[in-house]
């Protein structure tokens, strides 16, 4: 049995470079991005009018002129026109290209229009209401570094300059497996010794959040048979997870059988609660990773959150943000164990509180709906006092 | 021109009530639970061993007994077996029904094992490491209510309890709609007036976070086609949302050809920045809502962020959950605007940090990536303070 922070970073000492692909723009929402972006041209990439209104010289101005002839009017998507008398104006619309020979843009709320004149009602100065050529980035510059997560802002910038298809790094092919012969689908009608699946089926929704498509698996209690089938699983998928059978019992072959299948043992059993009887193993030759987790739900869904995640993320080269929250009552622990708690946040003037949600034991999936996340208590001989900044494990987002 | 409440509560008036749809399991990640989810029959729904050892009935121990003789070995998902003499006992699995006669189970650890006979080796309370039918939940307990978020843990939930099936809030049918001569598809190599489109790009990928499969639409600049294309539009979705067209240009004719098609306008113009020119309105006998915001990428990102998603999660019977923040500087608010402005969080010892994100403009989309939210400032007279609190709208998660 090792403690909590050493199988932590076993676990981020096993992560994979997946290498990466090319993906459609709409499709790579929530995806992480494999490549720098720079700014294909100027942006603006012309002067462009802020405002609607009329376009000047401002020289017209100096000569004492108040009042100017409309020449034309400009909209965004015309090219760029020309003022071809200077003492003239020409009316323009916000986004279009101020005409040659202009410089200087007033808007409408400040003019008078009559009789094809505009005539100033204020003071004007020269280049207002332009946002001029290249002012934001000049073409080159890295609008978004590698190594971020995709989401809405970023598949702006990322349509800006024209990137239809973008580099993003591939995430790993996961298998998720459930163990134990009393599990029955969930469609299914129970006899009164069995129970439904659930924690592969939490599992691959909370996949499902990370842009991973998750293959769903269900082992009998054979050795024979888990041999037999997790043969090909360990040659296909780059991450297997599984959910019981790694406990103590008679029919918890899975350790035995991964190591006659060359998965490697990093660990089995950390001083944790709830998930301790962890199995962590690494088919070197495959490259495949294996998370064997207790099959109780809490568990199974603390360890996929304590570990996988940060896996995960470091496999991906995302940054690793420790979240910290407020004990809001103090907590006694045992000076042998990490516990990781169920609690719900609450967000009281930018202070990010916890409240220790009641849970009855790690059969408890109820509980898990009614938490925000974990925080993480390790072991220590004094107790951790209310208002103590405490880690938190988020299970929301 | 109305203040940023007014238009906020207004927006709020004209919610939608879209029903409500049955959804396949996994296919209600991230949907909004419409039903009582109830437990289907006790949990656990028989006594459970939780530990891999032997059962037996503490009567033994009572009588003097230390040592008995193993019957049998009983696994998960076996029906419930019997010990049929009360002085010996079975091996028993994690899971497994603890079988008729027996009331207490001993772990392996605690246990000397020898030729078919188990000997006690530490103190035994009756009753112990069993999971008790029921003791979790009792058969008809409301497991989760209706009007919640379904995440991983949810679908855990769901699935223990025979949901294959699950009752979810109808999202809305969204189009999204880009106006302005300028625009080109992101794929294209824009002329020097020409930009290409990104507002409804980053728009779409919003919505798919909130499991909305939004319609793109592009419409010129000209009145007649404008019309045209809005009507069966107008008939199709439940809600339209335009970027563009709503300012005071010569060929802003959202609003005109919008009230042409018995789009009632609620509000035009709140006093705001960024995303001013708002332009709110409902088509009554069809029950579309119509929001239509400036086009400039940082106006559009933050109305979306600041009117829609509350819509939308009021749509659905979410409760609205006002988050704050710490501001890391003072800032100084003019009297008679409602300032959005984009920051940067960082949580240092549970206390969220708000630092404001350079900016260049509304037109500077790149800055939106580097933010993770907009803080609120109402108009007041007093600077807002280093330290102080202020509603802080995420548009992370």
């Amino acid at each position: 049995m090792i403690n909590f922070d050493e199988a932590y970073n076993k676990v981020m000492q096993y992560t994979l470079d997946l290498g990466m692909e090319s993906v459609e723009l709409l499709s790579c929402n929530g995806r992480i991005l494999a490549e720098h972006i720079l700014a294909d041209r100027d942006f603006p990439p012309f002067n462009r009018a802020t405002k609607d209104g009329i376009a000047i010289a401002n020289a017209a101005i100096k000569r004492g002129f108040t009042s100017f002839k409309i020449e034309a009017v400009i909209s965004a998507g015309m090219p760029q026109q020309k003022l071809s008398d200077t003492n003239n104006c020409v009316e323009i619309m916000t986004g279009a290209v101020v005409p040659e020979n202009a410089d200087t843009v007033i808007m409408y709320e400040h003019l008078e229009i009559k009789d094809g004149i505009a005539t100033l009602r204020n003071q004007v100065t020269k280049g207002q209401d332009i946002h001029r050529k290249g002012s934001d980035v000049s073409s080159g510059t890295v609008l978004l570094d590698k190594n971020l997560r995709i989401g809405a802002a970023e598949i702006g910038v990322l349509a800006s300059v024209g990137k239809s298809e973008v580099m993003v790094k591939k995430s790993p092919k996961v298998c998720v497996i459930s163990t134990g012969n009393e599990l029955v689908e969930v469609a299914a009608n129970p006899l009164p010794h069995q129970i439904r699946k659930s924690n592969t089926l939490s599992l691959v929704a909370a996949l499902q959040k990370q842009q991973i498509a998750a293959e769903r698996i269900h082992l009998k209690d054979d050795k024979a048979s888990i041999k037999k089938e997790l043969t090909p699983i360990l040659k296909t998928y780059d991450v297997v997870i599984l959910s019981g059978g790694v406990s103590k019992g008679k029919f918890d072959f899975i350790p035995e059988v991964m190591e006659s299948l060359d998965v490697k043992k990093v660990f089995h059993s950390v001083a944790q609660r709830p998930g301790k009887p962890f199995w962590f193993g690494i088919q070197e030759a495959q490259k495949t990773v294996v998370f064997s987790f207790p099959g109780n739900p809490v568990s199974t869904f603390a360890n996929y959150h304590i570990y996988f995640l940060p896996w995960l993320s470091k496999s991906l080269a995302l940054a690793l943000n420790e979240r910290q929250v407020l004990l809001s009552e103090s907590i006694e622990v045992k000076p042998s164990l990490t516990r990781f708690i169920q609690v719900k946040l609450e967000n009281k003037k930018g202070v990010l509180w916890a409240t220790l949600v009641r849970e009855n034991g790690s059969g408890d999936l109820t509980s898990l709906a009614h938490s925000d996340g974990f925080i993480c208590l390790r072991p220590r001989e004094l107790a951790y006092e209310k208002s103590e900044p405490v880690a938190f494990i988020s299970t929301k987002s």
